[in-house]
């Protein structure tokens, strides 16, 4: 590119040694375990935000978890599109399953009086076991998975809790952090109004490579 | 939903109302011209954070244009996959269009020396007029997308500037505000690193109908 007009970086790769050379720099990665702040290099490189560290919350066997996992091909379980969008479908071995659109959600949701998001939960059933699952979106499907795990619904291998909004994302990862530990699931969670997609796509990328892997892979 | 573990907000329209009201009483939506309030209450929805407001920029004129071009049945144009897959659809009665999978972004990636967001919007240029462009990720797309219009690309209708990050971000959007005037393009931005796909979908979707049509149809 030799258009001149605007001076920009172009190169794939030197974005990426850039982006998060600036990360390392501005952020107090100290604040997290070592084996987390990788996946918490990539969630501030998707948000922007670098105080978005002191927001994460992780039981010391999640990462850990959640990469014997993927790498033992078992799916991804997310509660919108985009979080399956946004995932690196390459770098896993096994499936990323969103039932959001199933036919039977509808019917599901009405029957219970609950969102659609929470509802699609309630087919995750017969994948759960083992899962990394992945909220990007939804309190309501937090609380419902919380709810089944209770319920002696199968264990998933770790859950990512990054639900978003004004009503019910705070409380929801409140509640998995304070309940996840008891149900015997390992997580990791953005505390506070803050989370989405992009992040939960983050967590699941940072946690199926190195992060090294992302400047080789845009050379 | 009778289960008494969680005390949680079911209710989709429910959890519409008591979020947008939330976002009334605690962001100062008056920093914003009236038009643009409803775009500026998706954009904070979707990001969990009401201090987004503040760093809303907007020509006069994006929002009256944007909704007619929507109307239309113009496309929107964008650089992810994960923007098309927020978009609500049946809202638009035009198509939504990422290229950044065909086959040849690669080719004119390699041959420019730049990324593949960028050589991507090399090939918007045949549905560039009266189009909706939505950035939801990279800068890199946004300087290339002035670039083309400096060069005599299309006008598109609107260009909603929402890219994210810590190369580029912040310069990409001061460059949008600062020449989308000259170009003649109309544009809405959130000035800053924060940004992602979530927010961008949000304006496309609050340009696409009302804010009361968020809990009709989730009634």
């Amino acid at each position: 590119m030799t258009d001149g007009r605007y001076d920009y970086l172009r190169d794939p790769a030197a974005i990426y040694a850039e982006s998060f050379a600036a990360i390392e720099r501005e952020a107090d990665l100290s604040v997290v375990p070592e084996d987390l702040r990788p996946l918490a290099v990539r969630v501030i490189h998707a948000c922007g935000m670098t105080d978005a560290v002191h927001d994460l919350a992780a039981d010391p066997h999640a990462v850990s978890a959640a990469r014997a996992a993927l790498a033992a091909g078992h799916p991804v379980l997310t509660d919108v599109e985009m979080v399956a969008r946004g995932v690196i479908s390459r770098r896993l071995k096994g499936p990323v399953v969103c039932t959001l659109k199933r036919p039977e959600v509808d019917i599901i949701a009405h029957r219970h009086g609950t969102t659609r998001s929470a509802a699609a939960v309630d087919l995750w059933r017969d994948k759960m076991f083992g899962a990394v699952v992945a909220i990007g979106n939804a309190p309501t499907a937090l609380f419902r998975l919380l709810e089944l795990l209770h319920e002696g619904a199968p264990r998933p291998a770790v859950i990512l809790g990054f639900p978003v909004g004004f009503v019910g994302a705070v409380e929801s990862k409140e509640a998995l952090i304070e309940d996840a530990p008891k149900l015997g699931v390992p997580f990791i969670t953005l505390r506070g109004r803050r989370g989405g997609s992009a992040m939960a796509a983050a967590a699941v990328n940072a946690l199926a490579a190195p992060l090294s892997v992302e400047q080789e892979e845009r050379r």
